[in-house]
């Protein structure tokens, strides 16, 4: 297993009752992970105070919102969700891959293992 | 053109000369562009002090270097270059774009337009 290298599609993983959320590699800057949908599960509009965040579409077809701006994103396709900025996967298409890079990265919750 | 949307194929670009760097978005926290490289171009090894980054194989193929390891990185590879860990890219064997995230963003040189 590499330190440093990771193929993103051997790292996806799908579930019928909801979304997955996938860490791919963590630094004390920066964190970089997947976020995994089957069409008709979304991601709630929600807002990170005063960190940085993109998604990349890997695979698939989304509708994304960032702020007052809501498109079709497909394969490709990098969206920009800048720090206090509202956004969310208002609708699923087809089987979808996101990567998502937030700095600085979440702080893990309280008790969560 | 929107706010937050980016096509990344539409953002490459190529230079006979050498490989080139675009900025897609840039916030306090996040810095995302793209490095583009033709067959033979590289990057020399360097490290950023303090800054987490990674690059994504948006499409092409190429071998990269991160620390003590060497591979070949082919398009949907994520390749994790820590802070302070020296990284690049050491052949490219086929026009490859990369998807690079670097944070904190790297700070305008002086005097730079």
């Amino acid at each position: 297993m590499s330190a440093y290298f990771r193929r993103v599609a051997s790292a996806a993983s799908f579930r019928a009752a909801r979304s997955t959320k996938t860490e791919l590699f963590a630094g004390d800057q920066l964190f970089v992970g997947l976020n995994c949908f089957e069409p008709g599960q979304t991601q709630p509009m929600h807002a990170h105070a005063g960190a940085d965040k993109f998604y990349f579409v890997v695979s698939g077809k989304a509708r994304l919102s960032v702020g007052d701006e809501t498109r079709l994103a497909e394969t490709g396709e990098l969206v920009w969700a800048p720090a206090d900025v509202p956004h969310g996967v208002i609708e699923v298409l087809e089987r979808t891959v996101l990567l998502v890079a937030i700095a600085p990265p979440p702080k893990p919750r309280s008790g969560a293992t």
